[in-house]
């Protein structure tokens, strides 16, 4: 029992993205300055799939397959074979590399789902885990939680506009460590960044050389901004078991409620998420699998303004952090903003606590992504007036808080 | 990466229920005795949801939850505080005793979601773990996949109609060897056997007497038939905190589709689960969620309707199966029978294909269950008429095989 209780707390899920009201108010009162500032709530710890609304044509195509009853209620636990069949071309044509809808490709609950099913794929008890800070909060606790260690791989996001950043000399060092997995999100999560053809490239050859085998979260890959150019890993030159990706249409295209992803690549990989997905939660729920059938086939034009959208709401934040001091690197994709924060006066988890209670804005603390104490994430996909509001709100509680 | 294979290996999905379609067709030819016998396709791994329907407003408590938006698409990873109030309560009137909506339940994709979770909030590596024979197929396997022991505890439910027949001195023995979890379904999967009043009671005498915690997984407990009595082990005594119920809507209620499960009892265990959710899938679909609103509130006399329908099939079906000289015990709940076939010429995985191929009836070998090598599983929640005549059908081949 007390080895049950050691692995759980390593999961802890207290400052966690949106379990926020879970959190009790505790002495939050005691450490208030000023007034609160009053504001339209916005919670940027997720997007507001009501602000940006789900694909159009996502509800009918679950009618659908509520209507067509067992045939789509019960699915192979890879999920179906139609839209696996469907969604392999649309994924082979985005990333430029080949797709087996039979065997190289898995439908999940969520992008979530994919994530861990692929680390139990791959992570044994005391594997070496290369993971890069910051990076998404779950991939280190999912190492955690298989027994395995993580060897942190830094990346500095503020260095310049064009790559991500990564440390490929630390990078390498991991793998001569013994790391023999690698997994990192791209466009990273919280920062934004996306790596440049030549540190992918980088990430390829140190993989193929130490025979690392790569999970690439590329759950943001589809929300670029304009100009900004994308290296998808798998198609460099990695041998077919070694890469893995993962994406899902709970981000960009807003299907998050119908809990959807996909991940695609090595048939060894996917042949045991499948054998796994069978004793965790089966299947994706069979009905939601339709609305797979939208995916990369949105609306002519919708997709293309929906990014502009994105990118105004990300260049006004930006300007709002920027003119109050809050340094903050413009991301080449995705919807998360990553600001650093002057010196407070009191520690982040108290800070992000204030925010909520007195500037009723919710953001995540930078220490779920690493060891980033001055930092926040924010979801920026959002009511764009509200967003920004709140963004002045947060330059304001920074300015009262300040250390 | 060979302990990862090592691992998966005991995972083997390839006679689960459901996977038959990715099965080869191998030398199943060179096998077969006599011509084909044609009939309507009838697949007994699980039910038909075509011939049993989902409950009454499902889709439309769904269409509310999409239209609410946001609110519905992100929940606590335990689920939306409302749904959870409002099913705690019907689950406390049903089971007969408390469920805190706050604390005590979370909602899983499937009971296989809340399996998951339990099992591995429960079970470290090298815990012992009691475990009936036959019971669900994924018992075993779960134990095994978080690095704990089977202890088995045979259960002779041939033995008498009115007792599952648990041999509770094997049980007591696996808890004097050390098991300190005990999982079972009751009703039991595969044999449709429900425990008596005084089997729940020595069951629980044992477990607070071994400091046992009881995982009930109790996913048929709805559909019990006429004059059957059934006793809900969370209100016979066990502490709190070592007691979890697992129910859910998908099979009585045909909702599989929507991947809905709960589990309810301590909070102990559920705060693990919780954690682990937030890193396994975040959470059940936000508006699959909204759907358990029609659980426990069917329509007047729908339930009932069901049950008369299932004790229908129920009967005329063992019927064959007892005419054509296979032993069957007559399940007091749930919608599965499990037949003992007379010895066979060919192995049981032959026989399971051959009735595939030659007889277009789908069953899952006993052998997922424990080593019953002589039985099979039928899930008849099916067309009435066709489930009688692929019942015919078994029976015939039963005797062309025969040994």
């Amino acid at each position: 029992m007390s080895s049950i209780i050691s692995k759980f707390e390593a999961l802890a899920t207290d400052n966690a993205p949106g379990q926020e009201v879970r959190q009790a108010e505790g002495n939050i009162r005691d450490l208030m300055r000023g007034d609160a500032l009053p504001g339209h709530p916005v919670d940027f710890s997720h997007g507001d799939v009501d602000a940006f609304t789900p694909t159009p044509g996502s509800f009918k195509r679950f009618s659908e397959a509520v209507e067509a009853g067992g045939r789509q209620a019960y699915t192979e636990y890879r999920g179906s074979a139609d839209i696996r069949a469907e969604i392999a071309l649309k994924l082979e044509e985005f990333t430029g590399a080949t797709v087996s809808a039979e065997q190289g490709i898995i439908l999940t609950p969520g992008t979530q789902g994919a994530l861990f099913l692929a680390v139990a794929s791959t992570v044994a008890d005391g594997d070496k885990v290369a993971i890069v800070q910051p990076d998404y909060f779950a991939n280190r606790k999912l190492v955690q939680f298989f027994g395995g260690t993580v060897v942190s791989v830094a990346m500095d996001y503020m260095k310049t506009p064009t790559e991500a950043g990564l440390d490929l000399s630390q990078l390498r060092a991991a793998f001569e460590a013994g790391a023999r997995t690698f997994l990192f999100s791209n466009p990273n999560n919280p920062t934004g960044a996306v790596y440049s053809r030549a540190e992918i490239e980088r990430i390829v050859e140190l993989a193929r050389q130490y025979g690392v085998t790569v999970i690439a979260d590329q759950l943001y890959s589809r929300l670029r901004y304009r100009g900004e150019e994308y290296t998808h890993i798998r198609a460099c030159g990695l041998p077919e078991d070694r890469i893995l990706t993962i994406m899902g249409p709970s981000k960009t295209e807003s299907l998050s409620g119908y809990r959807l992803g996909a991940a695609f690549g090595s048939p060894a990989i996917i042949e045991r998420m499948e054998k796994l997905q069978a004793i965790v939660s089966l299947r994706a729920a069979g009905y939601n699998q339709a609305v797979f059938r939208t995916w990369f086939s949105e609306p002519e034009g919708w997709m293309e303004e929906r990014i502009r959208l994105h990118q105004a709401i990300r260049d006004d934040l930006i300007a709002v952090f920027r003119d109050g001091g809050l340094k903050t690197r413009t991301p080449q994709a995705g919807s998360y903003l990553f600001p650093t924060l002057s010196p407070l006066s009191v520690g982040l988890h108290d800070f992000v606590r204030l925010l909520r209670h007195q500037a009723n804005v919710i953001v995540t603390p930078g220490t779920e992504f690493g060891p980033h104490t001055g930092s926040i994430r924010l979801n920026f996909s959002q009511d764009h007036a509200a967003a920004i509001d709140a963004g002045m709100r947060i330059v304001e509680m920074a300015d009262r808080y300040r250390g």
